[in-house]
């Protein structure tokens, strides 16, 4: 399969590129990067030392590839997304262009109007954990954002069972700073971040709205909740911990049960039984790990999911959708265990 | 004044004996240490470079001192502090052994009975910022936690003002390794904290009941909190952060200026206005920083607050008491600012 | 081909059997822990979801393997790599106990004598750069220890060229922290590593008699260096910083030309012309990163090589000897980029 | 006394107001910084907590104090130095402007010609351990590098007591981040310096010249050494490891006795008989702690320093050499143990 990456340069671009080049049926045929153009990746990324250069994007050429992956900047994907979606390209985006439904939303959350609205709701919100069967006949996915795909994975068996209650959860999430991208600024400083836990993006982060949608479609109408991104002193690795009341009748023993009755036959996602989980165990690797603790006297459970960000938060996810997609194996180039310690 | 730490080989006892060996009124006429008495406390902490040996703990020799502070395990201070206490000796104890009010409490948090039990209700929670004026006419001060100082100091405003509803908070809050400890143990290994990030003790944690007790004072009967802690790649540093619901009337507006009237004149505590609070500025000193957001699609607040877990979550706050205690201007020795970068 | 791997467990181990799972041509049979025998790896090592169950250590089981990997504490491979040797197996071992070839350098640089003196030379020291051809038809190979990898890798195109003076050769070079293994003791506390950099087992290291082993095979008699190890605050990643004095004739040139001649056809050693390497763009790979620079003023080279200790420099090249060995592709189940960021 | 800081937004320059604003005897009247004039200190550095207003330099203003410092990039301050030179001011500079007596090495190590090359050789090099007296007499103080007071106070016994050869030393250094400033680079970002270590800058690197200066005067005419940074995953701290050959009858009993004797009295020097220094401990002190190690086999000793890089290695020894020329006590404003953990 050949396989393009547009911005392949950014921190999700070089992982994604990192997962296709040991992938047993990708081969990475075009890579972009407007900042690199004309440069050899190895020299860009000394860890990745394939014979392959920048280029700049050109969308003819990526249609012509069996997948595409868009790992560009939020906003810049509405118009090349629409494009390679017009062409009848396999397209995976990594940005929020096309994950949310709703037209309304994107003035709302991210300022502005939506650039081509009309192919919003044909793609198809790329969890596989929720959406498998979609995702196997699309050629459209939008890849779910880190934050999102952490919350989704510790509440979708709560939701989806009636466990909990759907108004009121709160989402206190902790990521490493490589999810803010290579971007420079004072705040990604090492001698900042060094020894430095802030929150940030409260109230409105851009994530927000695609968990309330995916939350609604599971667990009723409207569901809103309180998410809180933080920032630690890590690179890699993301930790959401979602605070919900309990249903009437709920109990941490049918929690467990919906937890494991939904992941354990999935390749990526393990519920913790004894334990929380820890991000260090997962990095580099596509797993998820769940895990679910009841407070009696307050009536609430904390579900709690360790992910990499830029694995399963990223582009461990897309192999996995573009897996999927084009009928391989799921777990194809993306058995590796998490490089611990 | 002549100051004496038993149980200053742990790292808070340790940052104790920094703050007090700069203190310009205090003089640090005893140490002790089970493990290392008899060694130079330079040979053992190099960072302190001071001409003093630990000893074996010995209740008369301290009793005889201007303030003596106890930085031992929690339960030890029980006995010793009682002794203490009889003798008439001011005592700054770190433990949870005297902060709650309820002998009751003690076996349903800490697993066992309380060893003397009359002295309970005779100390005072040493949180300065809301029980200053008893502990200037006080002999006893019982230190509080660091997460609680952190999470008491973000709702106080709020909880005293009406502005949030007392039930249903959630704290979630992230700390430094540092906060449990020097021993060894897998968790504490550089290669397992390293880039990790995971939530622990929960339900549980023994710094809920204090948190309650405090909240319970301030803003109605029976008030219960989900307690969430984190641990996060870094040595020093505590992150609370708090979530409540908004109480009728209640806005953003008037919580800031809460907070503001409560806090602008206090010497250690800052109220941030366009920021979040971010721990690395507070390293190594006794001081808080404090915001407030409100997320008006779901009528919510959060209170966030930053210390430095050894600092104003434990050693400096010991120094501030025992300055109150002892009619010293409240910011001896704790007026140097953050270690930052 | 089964693989069994005695020490699975530590860092060396679990990382051997993160590459041995995800080796196109590797199944682990059998993973001994002494520790561990009887619990899931999966348990003790989250990062690992495979289905495997610690063993006690059977030489017997082991022997029917088709390869045996020792990641056993030094001295404890003497006996058991022995008796494996004698049955035929093929095994490489971790630890520095078949690694010289002269007995008298074990109670001189081990303070014991050596349990089997009479199978040292029959192991072939495992540096494939240096060694390939006999690699391909040992049996036996002693994995090199990580310093020596590195200083090797930076040291060889120079000395076997003549390009500097085989004496006075000093090696200061830099760990993370995973290199000094699982075991707890306080300068592995996160607290302490944190923010702290220090030279240790200045003079004595026991990486030493292997580097000049090597190095006076390649450059003459008796090369003697001088060796300074030092600890990094971080989990993974080492580097060589190797200084020599200019033959006559030398120039940072020839170096680059020597270089270049050797190792551009490697798999996994890259010469860097323009920059010197950094760990962090090796972590989790077998590859290694080499560069020259010359203080023209002084006479002198530095020869830099960074590798991943855990990779390179332990389980990543005996997964490169076993390759070897086996007639497999040697970049089999290796070819996957560094981890970055 | 009134102390004023140009270029107080720099770290050092931060580090120096943080240090100023605790010192018994000092007030800082004037901080000036070009990026934040007109800023409160405390908003761009909320460690800080002080009523002072980042203002823009102004010569004039400065001449009127007691003592001025200047943080300011290298280059910056031979005008502004010279400006205050002539009107008599004390002051105390940060960079390299008149570190070197010889004008020639300006342009040989920083590319261009000396802009006021007649005030070379009037200040005095500002390491208190080599030139107090004349520091005590002097107005004009040229702080030393970081690297440099690392490496001086390493071979300084050494040197000056013949136990040496003078020539082919070799500085191997590692240095936090912080002491490459605030300035946004990719090789600041966290998600690169988290995991890295690198060498850099060899050779040529800027602080190569004051370190054979100072060595040239203690040990014979013309020392020349190679001198090797790297920079290390951790914002503070510096280590300096020194590799010489020893000199006829030298041991290291002797290089003991040689240290012991030069620093015993020093308030801020301390030699570790039974250990090797450790950046950790230093962590915002004045403190440097050195070690002597010998390698019989290769007739070397390695001489270890550890200080704080904005310590020792910038703003406490900036109040050190303050303290000196206004015949304060030495240890004024420094006395404060290290930030450990």
């Amino acid at each position: 399969m050949r396989v393009g990456i547009a911005g392949a340069s950014g921190y999700s671009g070089a992982e994604l590129l990192r997962l296709v080049a040991a992938h047993p049926a990708f081969e990475p045929a075009i890579v972009t990067s407007r900042e690199f153009a004309g440069r050899a990746v190895k020299d860009v990324y000394p860890n990745l030392p394939f014979d392959l250069t920048y280029t700049e994007l050109d969308v003819n050429a990526l249609a012509g590839l069996d997948v595409v992956f868009l790992a560009l900047p939020h906003g810049a994907s509405m118009t090349i997304g629409a494009q390679l979606a017009e062409s009848g390209t396999r397209v995976v985006d990594f940005s929020a262009d096309f994950r949310l439904d709703d037209p309304a939303l994107y003035p709302q959350w991210f300022g502005k109007e939506h650039a081509a609205p009309s192919w919003l709701g044909k793609w198809i919100y790329g969890l596989p954990e929720l959406h498998r069967d979609e995702i196997a006949g699309a050629a459209l996915v939008a890849n779910p954002g880190c934050y999102p795909t952490a919350a989704l994975l510790a509440l979708t068996p709560l939701l989806a069972n009636g466990l909990v209650e759907p108004n009121g959860i709160v989402v206190s999430a902790a990521s490493g700073v490589s999810g803010a991208g290579r971007g420079l600024n004072a705040g990604a400083h090492f001698s900042h971040v060094d020894g430095n836990v802030k929150a940030y993006g409260f109230p409105g982060h851009k994530h927000t709205p695609e968990i309330e949608q995916e939350l609604s479609r599971l667990g009723g109408d409207d569901v809103r909740i309180t998410f809180i991104p933080h920032l630690v002193p890590m690179t890699r690795g993301l930790l959401a911990t979602c605070v919900a009341t309990l249903a009437a009748d709920s109990s941490r023993a049918a929690m467990s049960a919906a937890a494991h009755a939904r992941y354990d036959d999935e390749p990526f996602v393990r519920v913790l039984d004894d334990a929380f989980p820890e991000t260090a165990y997962l990095a580099g690797s596509n797993g998820a790990h769940v895990s679910y603790a009841v407070d009696e006297r307050t009536s609430r459970v904390i579900a709690v999911t360790a992910i990499d960000n830029l694995g399963k938060g990223a582009a461990g996810q897309a192999i996995q959708n573009a897996n999927i997609m084009l009928g391989l194996p799921e777990t194809s180039g993306l058995l590796a265990g998490g490089l611990y310690p």
